[in-house]
């Protein structure tokens, strides 16, 4: 592709000055517009070192309103999102409805930064390209517009561009060894980036490769892509079925799953008394106790999430698995509706945000499965939403895992439903246990037999090597509590 | 204080197997009732090393409702945290309305590790004490529960359980070389300390000494001081008229400032020609950009204030001053009504999680003096409440500017009102402008003669050496422009 490419291209002043206001005031417009219309916007900007990314950033910028936009200048990650998996940083910073988010740098030159010296730049573009694909698709998919620009010079210029910057004290202590280390590289790295872009050129995400050696030629082309993608993009929208605009429409991904029946028992028939669970799960609590600390020191993170039907026992659950850990490394997170603020963003990026980590563990109390349980229950999102969440949310989960290092276990807590009512009765009666019971858990009830085949998808579909599911039979207390520890010490020991 | 406590207490078997049960319970329900009334509380545990401040928190946090607390494990600052002022990291983690946050270490470890190695101690106690006092006040104030532990074990004791640590496996590598440190120099540290807690034990939040030698007895310690004392304050609020309950009706800082008026021109009668003015603009601009980059090498942090009259040239003002800037050294912080999400905190926590990091430099538009602007005018908070913020506001940017280095300028725009209704008139007659003008603009000019006296208090009761206000005659938007480029380069400067 950069063969192809005219690096002597200039735009004459005459044009420029005509062109550029009219430019200027037409994405400011289309601002306005993004913002009436809820879409959020991601602007990515790369380039070479000193190929002009500050210089075209701080030319967008100026057209835009500061109300409506945030400028990520993406570099060195701090130690916080060093602890994180490689997408959380990013995943964390997605535009809310409405807004644009503009990257000065992004998750491609850090792919580039951070990968390329520890894997083979094969591996590298099979892995970043997989990971870096689904998350703008699955941005795309949610109604989010993603434009990509590439400035791209010479090696010639890129040494004359780095020598001027030396030569002003202002700026010379911005030209560090690492930059000129990667400009000698500059024929290592071109056939890299080359591939790199091909591959994640796509129709939801495109690349506009620009030639930069010319400032106002590049103002001048950074302004007119965007503007001409961004009426492009907002004509096809306004044409589409008012579901699509939205991403509520688009099914993509829906891959004609057969329908599903999972066994799921609720007793295990277990013969073990309480006293005997008991004495069994205080030696489990201990060897958590350890295990918790190894995680902990080898920096692994892990994800233990519970789904289950009401009162199936998962705060109890909970309470047991976390009876001997450190209450500085584990924080358990109770899942509820989510927020206006919650609801501006795409629906993982909600639970994302407190993904753990490193060496932490992260308990769900109810969790990202809500998309394909209560949403799709309740009609809270649309059919081509919650069927592309079972591959949204498996590429995710994969994501997460190969990035951190670390581990997912998701339980499923299944009970009779005798036995909920059973429970339901004895809340009500309970002066100190009547706040856990509400008017929702009864018409959570009454839809039983709604719920049935979303969970049943659910397992099904999003029971994988990497993040399997456990069903729990939870009618007897106290062995629920015994299997769920088990599976927790078994999974997690895996990871050691 | 420290020579008054009995370190071997304990409590027999019994009795603390008889309440301890009730104790938890009554905390249960204790916390349901906080956040019933929509009351943030603050738990900090602190204590020596090894005196249970883990398990401490751990036996707490099991009685708790995991919906409703946040624990924070407060150990060496991210590099984030480090990059902002010493109080910013606990700002944005003070909790939301009915939350409860308990903090496992808190800003007086930090202070403690971070401060004390730098400075003497009587310094220390001094400026930390200030400011620490202050920013507890101010959350009592708006309506929080503080409620402070401190573990004390003798330096026998520490030993013994730093041995036992170290012994096991699981343990050993938490015991570092730091903590026997501190061990060796126990003797140095404990009457700090008693200064320090001395210091810092205020009506609005106390603290509690427990002697932690025996493990039960901590626990039983723990949990009725804290039963109790939320019972105490909650009785208390209960019988307070319903303003004080939230803070509204305290008025502990009013100080009977005299009535106030501030000269403010809106015309400097400038002779300058709108082209003289863009020659002089020109060269502060490039000034300002080398200032910019000098700010950002030597990790100065700087926050530039806009507030004015409706249609004054807040933008403009703005968007000239930032002409050159590198954008990625400066954020336009666009200030409009708090949402929901940021309604359930302390009024000024919205506006210190966007303050700038080392080297960068923060623009609001529009700020935190709406408290005493629109909030005042509009009876968007009570009296008290806009009569402490004055105070309040003054503390929070000298301890900003204190500890971070940096430096804040505040820009008062005047208009005339007249100039103002020729503005509003020109936006509604330009397509362009007419989203600038809203209905909300024509009721506030209604009100001009309301806003008068809040902007004189404002004026007189916040400029100070530190943050000082300059108001800038806006009715020549070239002159206006230039003044406020200037002031910013003057007062930047100086902190070079």
């Amino acid at each position: 592709m950069f063969e192809k490419l005219d690096l002597t291209k200039t735009i004459d002043d005459k044009a420029y000055d005509a062109s550029l206001p009219l430019l200027k005031e037409r994405l400011g417009i289309l601002q306005r517009t993004l913002r009436d219309q809820n879409i959020p916007t991601i602007i990515i900007i790369e380039g070479w070192n000193a190929a002009g990314i500050t210089m075209s950033t701080h030319e967008i910028i100026q057209s835009l309103d500061p109300r409506g936009f945030t400028l990520h200048a993406t570099d060195k990650p701090t130690d916080e999102e060093r602890a994180h998996s490689f997408m959380w940083r990013f995943w964390v910073k997605t535009p809310a409805l409405g807004r644009i988010g503009i990257f000065a740098r992004s998750w491609y030159s850090r792919a580039l930064a951070e990968k390329l010296s520890r894997v083979s730049w094969k591996k590298l573009l099979k892995d970043e390209i997989i990971s870096i694909n689904n998350f703008e698709r699955q941005l795309s998919d949610s109604g989010a517009i993603i434009i990509k620009f590439f400035l791209h010079i010479s090696k010639e210029e890129q040494k004359i561009r780095l020598l001027e910057r030396e030569r002003n004290p202002l700026t010379a202590w911005l030209v560090t060894p690492r930059i000129w280390d990667f400009h000698h590289h500059y024929e290592t790295y071109l056939p890299i980036i080359d591939e790199f872009i091909e591959h994640t050129d796509t129709d939801y995400a495109p690349w506009h490769v620009i030639e930069a050696t010319d400032q106002k030629y590049t103002i001048f082309k950074v302004y007119s892509y965007l503007v001409k993608t961004l009426e492009k993009m907002l004509e096809k929208r306004a044409a589409a079925p008012s579901g699509e605009r939205s991403g509520k429409g688009k099914s993509r991904t829906i891959t004609g799953f057969p329908k599903t029946t999972v066994q799921r028992k609720s007793s295990a028939g277990s013969s073990h008394s309480k006293e005997e669970c008991q004495r069994i799960l205080d030696s489990l609590q201990i060897e958590m106790l350890e295990l918790h600390y190894l995680l902990f020191k080898r920096k692994i993170p892990f994800i233990i999430v519970f789904e289950g039907w009401d009162a199936a026992g998962k705060g109890g659950n909970i309470t047991r698995l976390a009876r001997h850990m450190n209450p500085l490394g584990y924080h358990v997170l109770p899942v509820s509706a989510p927020n206006d603020y919650e609801k501006n963003h795409h629906y993982l990026w909600r639970f994302i945000r407190h993904f753990p980590k490193a060496g932490h563990v992260a308990i769900f109390d109810r969790s990202w499965y809500g998309r394909v349980l209560v949403e799709r229950v309740e009609g809270l999102c649309a059919e081509p939403e919650w069927q592309r969440a079972y591959q949204e949310i498996n590429e995710m989960e994969q994501d997460y895992v190969a990035s951190s290092g670390g581990g997912i276990i998701k339980f499923w807590l299944e009970i009779d439903k005798d036995e909920q009512l059973k429970r339901f009765r004895q809340r009500e009666e309970d002066p100190l246990k009547q706040y856990k019971i509400t008017e929702d858990d009864w018409k959570n009830r009454e839809k039983w037999n709604v719920y049935e085949p979303a969970v049943n998808d659910m397992l099904a579909r999003t029971s994988t090597r990497h993040a399997p599911w456990v069903v729990i039979e939870s009618d007897e207390k106290w062995y629920a509590r015994v299997k769920t520890l088990k599976n927790v010490i078994r999974h997690a020991g895996d990871l050691l």
